[in-house]
Order: C-alpha cells, then structure tokens, then sequence
C-alpha cells in the first residue's frame, strides 16, 4: 500500500457548470470519492459491505471545503488523505487537492465522519481493527 | 419579499444512497440551491446573467455543512439564509436546515463567496446596489 | 388533482455545463423528479414508503430522451407526464418538456419501470389498486 | 490505442440510491464519462477545448438506455464504445456495460451527439480529421 494515499482524479465536462470552472457541490462529490477509496485501500473497508452485511453507518457529521484556484478539465487532480485526528468513535480527515501538472494546491477540505450503529444511530467506538490500521497510516505518513 | 428568506425543498428519492438517507455531497447541492434562491428573490441577482451578461463570479470560497439529523423522502426541508459578515468583496452566509413537520434542525451551513472579474479573476468590491440590499436584508432580518 | 399532471422546474446554475446550457445527464435528474412527482400525486405512492415499508420496488428497464433545443437558468420547464402504455407489472410515461415562457417543446422522454419484488428481484403484477388510479388517469388525459 | 474502447469504473457508494443500486439518472453520468473518454482517446478530441479554444459545440440530441440487471458498489464496470452511424453532423455511439467479474451485459446504450457552431447553434458537417478517426475506429473494431 501506497503512503500517503493519494486519489489521482481526471477533471470532467461533467463537473463544469457555466462559468467554465467545477461546480462547488461537485467538489464535494470528488472528496467522497477520495474518501470512499481511502477508506477500501488503507483500512480495507468496504461502505457498501459495512452497512448491507454489517449494519454499521458512518454518516457525516462534518464537511467543509476551503477553494484556493478554480479548476477546469484541461486539469487533473491529486488528493492527498491525512488523518487529522481520531476520536473514540469519529475520524477526521484532511484532503488536499493539488493540481497534478505543476502541484498547485487547489482546494483543502476537513471531514469527519462517525461511526454507529444502523438500526439504532446509536455511536459505536471505531472497531479494534480500524484503529489499528489508522493509527498505522498516519504513523507511516508523518515518517 | 418575505424575510427571513426560506428555501422550501421536499427530500426525493435521487437525493438518497444506499443508507436510506441524503448522500452527504448532495447536501452540497442544496445548499446551493437555497443560496441561487436567496440571490435571485433578495438581491435580484441572476448569477446567470451576471455571468454572461455582465463577466462579473461570485466563485465560492468556502463551503462547509455541519450534519445534526439524517434526512430521508419523509422530510421536507426549509432552508432559512442569513448574512454573517459581508466584507469589501466576499459575503458569507449561515444556512439553517430544518425539518418543516417538527421544526428540528437537521444540519446547519457557512458558506463564503467572492465577487471577482471573471476574464482576469481578479477580486472587485461588493457592487453597491448589491451591498444596500445585502444591508438591508440583515437589518430586516434582526428586527 | 389537476390532470395532465405538469411538474414546473426552473433550471439552476447547478444543471449547466461549460457549454452554458444543461448538460446532458442533468435531464435524467429532472426526469426522474417530474416522475417522483407524478407517482406521489396522481398515483399517491410513496417510492421510499413503498420501497422501505412493503418491500416494492420500480426499477426503469428503460429511459431516453430525445432533445429539441437548449435550455439555461433563464428558462423554467413545465414538463408533462402522459402514460403511454400500461403492461403487466410495467409502466411506460410519455413526458414532454416545454419552456413555460413561450411553448416550446425542448424535449421528450420515454421512461419504462417494472414493479418487483425487491428481497427477489422477481417481477409482480402492478396492484390493483395502482392500475385504477392509472387508468384513471390515462382516461382524464384523453378527456 | 486500444480498440475496441473500454471505460473501466468501479461503482461507488455516491452512486446508489435507497434501494441500495445505482440510480437511474447516475447512469447518464457514467455514460458522459465513458463518451468523453472515447472522444478523448479515440478521436484526440477534448471537449473543454473544442468548446473554449474553436467555438465548436457536440450537444446530444438523443441518449437512451436499456437496464438490464442492477448494479451495486460490489460492482466494476466495463462499459465498450461501438459506433453505430456516422452521418453528416451527427454521430451515434452503441455503448455496452459489462460486470468486469463475469462478463454480464448490465445495460446497453444509445447516444447520439450532433456538432454544431456554438455561437449560431447550427448543425456543421463533422470535421474531415474526426471523419478519419471515426473511419478507422469503426474499421478496427469490426475486424
């Protein structure tokens, strides 16, 4: 496994609006997808097996995205995964978008997600086996 | 033009995953709609127009959503705007979701525009006409 | 309840690509709301109720749209739902969209779902209760 | 080049709806990605420049769909471009979606995109180089 983790993204048609540039919400799109990655290749978790086999959520509590250049199709992105910090049972998460051609820091972002129990939105602590791989991860990324 | 501005917006099936709840990003693209909403019924302002018309952005600078309640196609959310700071170029706006049926607030928002030039993307200040009426929004807002 | 059922939709900043107009895929949302919508009022089904509370689903086997001219946020749609065909456990809607403004068609679709049973995936015939209220419907329209 | 065209796309949570399957309208959006990558590395046509850089639109007037079986996040992708005709402005694409893990056809499409000069919006003769490389596609894929 590759660390830090980074997301290599293509910027689409798709993710334009009118003014030529992505769209603001789709940022958030691309974040999720970043996240989503990062969660099956580091912690080797998948969301879809997670909540349909195992019942357990990790919804969001909080996103936020800080915009630095606008990006348009001629660009490719690459977003770098941090673990910001870890709580008994949340996980946040720094994301920074660079531009892949000259490494321009495009975009940052900060979320933070927590786990629970489907059935009940209960909290439950962040699994034994989680833990481990995520202090692992971040362990490696400051070396 | 009532004040303060709500956003009426019936939760549907495309706004869900696999969770049963609203996909994170496309709290995002509420958002964003409540905010095109505000523009155009308070500071009469068509960001189309002001685009094409005009070569004036309001590219967003930040955006960050804080998540309090999960929503499904059960709710109809109501979407209130209100001005936290305008500054000499940017505008930021606190967004409130909330549950129409029981009044409960599912996530709260910040979001932070730019006014700039969009062929240099160069920052340009508040035009005034907008500025009176974003002064003028917040007053009637406080009373 | 009105008949023919008509969904009113202004298009957003959020529907455009950089091309300036809406882009291609954004139709299928629209189409999908003006069908969500149609099935809640005229059909006074639920897909989440029916899908989470009686194991039903309606998956579409089939959607297209064909487009006759560009939309941007200066226009609102009014898109017309129309039931074409009525099969076994399928159901065929006609919609067309037009500019409120003046008329004009931009574009028609053909959308195709088929009632299941969503633990099987196994077809089931539409209920009875959904059948008349369909062609009811279809009887209003022709009116 | 690799012929005949293949897009590779793992399914993702954003994807899904409450069913716990890819949403309809999300098709489209897979579908623009897999022409946009064709057009890219088929024809060395890239449609932001095209737009912005010669003023030369390729709006679709047409796009459908058959669903065949449901996709999950479990679920890779292979989605295969064919062309399908090529007449004097416009140009149809049969696209095939695959499970990569056993060959299962998940959907078939058809999309049809018609070039045009942006400005005017009207319908202009698809240039002699794409003519070629549209030629030679459709020649090495039939092989």
């Amino acid at each position: 496994m590759k660390t830090p983790f980074y997301y290599r993204r293509p910027i689409r048609w798709g993710d334009t609006d009118a003014a030529g540039i992505v769209f603001t919400a789709h940022y958030f799109d691309i974040c999720m997808e970043t996240i989503e990655g990062w969660f099956l290749d580091v912690l080797e978790l998948d969301w879809f097996a997670m909540t349909h086999d195992h019942g357990i959520g990790s919804p969001f509590v909080h996103a936020e995205v800080d915009f630095h250049a606008p990006l348009t199709p001629r660009d490719t992105l690459l977003v770098r995964v941090d673990v910001e910090r870890q709580g008994n049972s949340s996980l946040s998460l720094a994301l920074t978008g660079t531009r892949e051609v000259d490494g321009q820091c495009t975009f940052t972002g900060r979320f933070t997600c927590c786990f629970n129990d489907l059935a009940s939105f209960i909290k439950i602590p962040i699994p034994d086996e989680l833990r481990h791989r995520i202090d692992d991860y971040q362990r490696r990324c400051a070396e």
